[in-house]
């Protein structure tokens, strides 16, 4: 049985996508499989009205489930550190949330921390381990470029070993 | 020759709108109306997952906008209080900001000293004189209930004032 997971690291400048596929093993002991489906970023242009910035957002949001029919949607949770930019990326943030709710899709958010800690142990991992975990997880012989989509594959993985129906 | 604001109190949990209709005066000298088209509040339920609350805002903002079809919309601008109720609200902001992209209606915004200084010519002015103004502008024998419903019409008549193409 295969299921398939989208994992996103929110932003209004440049939001990570990472799609992966999971296959469970079907006989005892068996490995579960993942691989990558895609990943990239979706960019809005810096100055552009925020309301057409967030309509890209959402329609590129929409196109993405529409393609990947993801099971479960796995977010990094917001990390607020300058008070400006947590306005317009929350305004992001809500803009994902609505569209999850839209296709009444189960989400999973994770912090930063939780999501070095599942890949690599360790909740203070540096982001390079981190990068290197994802790749080893979904054999890829490179580390997946932008940050931004390899940020996603990462909580898309730790979606995964969280997942409600393993 | 009739124009129509619609005025938005953003939040979460209430949201609240007034749609007001303005006539210019046709020949020189006649003054300008205004009156109430209609105002209320949008409501969301507490216990209910962010994302479906985010999606009623959206539903039912799309519903006000295909009814009152309005020329210009009038926001009134976040005001940073508690960090955890902003990043809330902030969200509810991105999804209405959003639908008006979809619209393309042009928006507004004004900060609560700019609303007050508007309607009383002070922007220090108690809630209860800005409502007296608002109900006089409107012609309105009583003070429009519930508070959120007459904030978003004190944004509306300030969008009027402000109204590009008066």
């Amino acid at each position: 049985m295969e299921k398939r997971i989208l994992g996103i690291d929110p932003g209004l400048a440049r939001l990570g996508f990472g799609a992966i596929a999971c296959r469970q093993g079907s006989s005892r002991g068996s490995h579960a499989e993942i691989s990558v489906l895609d990943f990239g970023v979706i960019q809005t242009p810096a100055k552009t009205a925020i309301g057409d910035r967030l309509r890209i957002i959402y329609d590129d949001l929409h196109t993405l489930i529409d393609r990947f029919q993801p099971d479960l949607v796995a977010i990094e949770k917001l990390f607020f550190y300058r008070m400006g930019n947590t306005i317009l990326v929350a305004q992001a943030r809500g803009v994902i949330v609505l569209v999850l709710a839209q296709y009444q899709l189960p989400a999973i958010e994770f912090t930063p921390a939780q999501i070095k800690q599942a890949l690599t142990g360790y909740g203070n991992a540096e982001k390079r381990d981190v990068q290197e975990a994802v790749a080893r997880e979904l054999h890829l012989e490179t580390i997946p470029k932008p940050d931004d989509a390899a940020d996603a594959l990462a909580v898309a993985v730790t979606g995964w070993f969280q997942a409600p129906w393993r």
